[in-house]
């Protein structure tokens, strides 16, 4: 998906929502469990449930990887079936030397089909730019991440001036461009969003930890948006497992609901 | 597996070669894509013909990944099939918020058994402690990788004194022991090593770009080695596509023994 086609779906749909899909076997309806694919099965009812409110989905593949191929056949099955004017995001965190990366895009841009992947920074740029590679698809690359861990390494200062984050995100901003290239800024953050905003004003932040995280999404728009509105605000245990009873989708529906509706405000 | 199991079949087999299966239908031998499952079928006899040589197998997840289902399904019989004196390491550069970390650990410590997974260290120390916390298992972290793009991040000074892959091993050694705990420590940077072996002397390495990347063994072995071998020293193309035809185990096995016979010296 292009950045104009992803802008125009935000102000349509008065959204700016992404919802997680850290589907558990442990944790969904146990009605569900009977179904011959329980993971793909929750997933389809939850797209279904919150579509309206929603401009992108982001399945978190470890959740599926820890399930074998039976979890690698319920992704495939649920990029298929997300619809054609939601904007998906495979939240793998890859990152590898030069052809091992290729392999990693061809895996969620052509395998599976994925608009963008999340990216870890540490190996450098041979290690993201087979991910910039590909027309109208998008590298996330973690920045400032919303984990207790970002204090290890994230956070530390640089003696060139600034942090860790900030040279990734001036290093990184060189290989790519707006629109082809987002970063992951933590929720729990948003005092730096501001900051992070000034020197990246045109990329999108991809911003989970609202909700179970503790971020505040009052914050994130206030410090975050920009002309293009250039959040997308994650949730996924907030929605997805917002009831374990058979009325998950109803519940799943009306989180989803009330985040658009407070975005609906700020755009 | 533990270590003094991995040290045993090191000296006892003369060798710390790990052999990397990045195993892509494009390279592999033609006549093999005619089989079933020529991902399995390949590496089966890759495996059939440098076992001997080898105390490790490295199974590159992206190239499994990048075929999807059936991707997976090979990995899943690769596993199985490794001998049992063979330490296994997932090639997988993981690493996430803690309760997604705990996801990955389980799917390549339960529902695949191996290891040991490499893990990026990027997003801090509860990114890696779930890979921490299974007995006989370990978490292989990126230090120094041997890349170009190790440059970018890893190889940037901080103003603490050092550089961040140094800040990286004395932050995560603190995190485990060197029983569930190693280094990637890229091979191309050999003139490194003695300076990491100093302040690391019990851990071992995982040492890939040896061979297609340019790295010497014998420098890496004078740098390197501890008391307990304290070395994986990995290769993958100049093994497993050391031919492309039917003669391919026959050439594969060669070039491992060419590596053990040079290691065996070291030891």
């Amino acid at each position: 998906m292009v950045r104009s086609e992803l802008v125009e779906n935000i102000f349509r749909k008065k959204s700016f929502l992404c919802v997680g899909l850290d589907t558990d076997l442990s944790k969904i309806p146990s009605h569900l469990l009977k179904e011959k694919d329980p993971i793909f099965e929750f997933n389809k009812q939850i797209i279904d449930a919150t579509e309206k409110y929603t401009v992108a989905y982001k399945p978190n593949i470890a959740f599926y990887e820890a399930e074998g191929t039976r979890g690698w056949d319920a992704l495939q099955k649920t990029i298929e079936y997300l619809p054609k004017d939601c904007f998906s995001i495979a939240d793998a965190k890859r990152g590898d030397i030069g052809n091992t990366s290729d392999m990693y895009a061809k895996a969620f841009f052509k395998t599976l089909s994925f608009d963008s992947v999340t990216v870890a920074p540490y190996m450098g740029q041979d290690s993201v730019s087979p991910f910039l590679a590909y027309e109208g698809k998008w590298a996330i690359v973690l920045a400032l991440t919303s984990n207790s861990g970002s204090e290890d390494f994230e956070q530390k200062d640089l003696s060139i001036g600034g942090k860790l984050y900030e040279k990734v995100i001036q290093s990184v901003q060189t290989w790519g461009s707006p629109n082809n290239l987002m970063f992951v800024v933590g929720a729990t953050k948003a005092d730096k969003l501001a900051e992070i905003r000034k020197v990246c004003p045109d990329h999108f932040f991809l911003v989970p930890g609202v909700g179970a995280q503790g971020g505040s999404l009052e914050e994130v728009a206030k410090y975050g948006l920009n002309k293009d509105c250039g959040l997308l605000v994650n949730s996924s245990r907030g929605i997805i497992y917002a009831s374990s009873r058979t009325d998950f989708k109803e519940k799943a529906a009306l989180e989803a609901q009330k985040m658009q509706h407070e975005m609906s405000k700020y755009l």
